[in-house]
């Protein structure tokens, strides 16, 4: 029997792998080819067919990306081998999943977002916040906040990620329908776009989503709140998404504020759910906007002016330092 | 203004997140929360509205995944958080991606299999001794052997994973019909199920892909090589999932791959190509099943005596101490 085999395939030499929460060894190991070798003798070594065999198989984008991966990953400033953390995931089958680790899997989106043994506690009540200043606002208050941490906006109705679990607006948002406010919008100005808020109403026209956010292409979730995502179905029309260039300041972060407010005042809703983070300072530390923490009445007082009874609700934010004053002066602005 | 917040919400509290190709601090941290209500003064805790709310927008199973994931989690013996590493990635939306965390997820369905600088060449020669072999077993041999490190059954069309990036027995069955065998059946030994190539050739008829592997419930790749996925469209009917439990010997093993056999035959391929992995075996370090190294020239023997020209390939076994003999055994029962 003939045996091929090229010493190049021994090159590849991962360090670690992720598993089972923690970083191992990589198993697939080069010495692995050498044991092979010692034990059936000679191979030949295989002629160079090229990439056309490839290409049949694997798409141009993939092999591509394959080729360059290293390069960008260094040029990121990373050392060590490229290791993902987010992925785009949507569609899932409904299949039995005996494992915690396929069930994490099957119910995340990243690899960010642990859930510790208190995640289910901390979410619940954040969510309940939520629920009590949304009541409160429905009572007649003309505006009140929920301090809701862990925070909600990456969280879709089956999936968490991005540190957050149960979507705190998103339940803030049904419940006020379902207690009969007709329509209901969501104006989102937490640095990351909401993902999971966008997912949950992406067929819904009765509650409008608009986001100001880092855009996508260079900035987590990645996979959505890009420009050309506007609902669908029902929802068609009912979701705005106004991603900003790093570096943005109050100047631009206030037009497109003004931009997503217009378009809830044309669909004239009856409440309007805040999702609030102040992880558009200029100093916070994942983040890379540039408001001052004196823009932040300013962005407050715009939104008050529209006259919409408000519910504020807590989102990102991590210059803890900061987070404070900017959330105080934030409330403050109503 | 009225505020809210249950200091249950701080509970929460992971200690690391995976960032960047490695644990970093997580940022979402109680201290946000001490730093708002230090600014803001004092807020009234929620009332409990129960779940209800919550089922408004999330799903119950992803509910009862988070109140379970923890005690799962330890049950399963980890220490630390839970933290996910695989996921069910589908149908991703095509959008421009800058940032090469992004791309690491769009082009990945697991955060275990690093993209090394040597990824590239290393998986293209695997490739190429894939090719190497088919071409020598269309041009007359027998049966042929391409040592395909690193292995490629888990890689999709646009994806890596399970150590693989690039897919070399969908690469050599997708050569041997373009060299003009018009049926190529794929018959997976290895531990785990070859998600990669059944995805490939999922609604195609004239490749069938028959795999014996352990039950995706328990064992990765999870979501896939389950026994109800049979193909689609044109190629309905032409994928064979054959599932066995932890702890399967020879007896169960060679049955399974008799009834694969048996389809194959039905199929009545022009070529044959195995994607032979040697983590069946009992003292594999990462897999469960229980097969001795006197068992693989048993199971080549009866591929063989199926008389079809034969190009084996490659793909898993981690126990590298077993591993030349495993395989030399496994070449020899040709």
């Amino acid at each position: 029997m003939r045996r091929f085999f090229d010493p190049r395939q021994a090159l590849h030499a991962p360090a670690l792998e992720l598993h089972n929460g923690g970083f191992a060894p990589y198993a697939e190991t080069p010495a692995r080819v050498d044991a092979i070798l010692a034990a059936i003798g000679g191979t030949e070594t295989p002629p160079d067919r090229g990439t056309a065999p490839i290409l049949a198989v694997h798409t141009t984008d993939y092999v591509d990306f394959l080729q360059s991966a290293p390069a960008r990953w260094m040029a990121a400033g990373r050392s060590g081998d490229a290791i993902p953390y987010a992925f785009p995931v949507v569609g899932r089958r409904a299949v039995p999943l005996d494992r915690i680790d396929a069930a994490m899997g099957r119910y995340s989106f990243d690899a960010t977002t642990p859930i510790t043994a208190k995640a289910w506690t901390s979410s619940y009540w954040s969510a309940q916040s939520a629920l009590a200043a949304t009541q409160a606002v429905l009572a007649g208050e003309r505006a009140a906040f929920a301090l809701c941490r862990p925070p909600g906006h990456h969280a879709g109705a089956d999936y968490c990620g991005g540190y957050c679990h149960l979507n705190a607006a998103a339940i803030a948002a049904q419940a006020a329908r379902d207690a009969g406010t007709a329509r209901v919008a969501i104006l989102d100005i937490d640095y990351h776009h909401g993902n999971g808020t966008q997912d949950i109403f992406q067929t819904r026209g009765d509650i409008f989503y608009a986001s100001v956010h880092a855009d996508p292409a260079t900035d987590y979730p990645f996979y959505w709140g890009h420009a050309d995502e506007s609902g669908e179905g029902e929802g068609a029309g009912a979701t705005l998404n106004l991603p900003l260039p790093h570096g943005a300041t109050l100047t631009a972060f206030r037009g497109a504020q003004a931009v997503a407010l217009d378009a809830i005042a044309r669909f004239a809703p009856g409440l309007l759910i805040v999702s609030f983070g102040a992880d558009t300072w200029r100093g916070d530390p994942i983040s890379h906007f540039a408001l001052e923490t004196a823009d932040y009445p300013v962005l407050a007082r715009d939104i008050a002016a529209r006259g919409w009874p408000t519910a504020i609700l807590m989102e990102g934010g991590y210059a803890v330092g900061a987070l404070g004053d900017n959330v105080a002066g934030f409330l403050g602005g109503f």
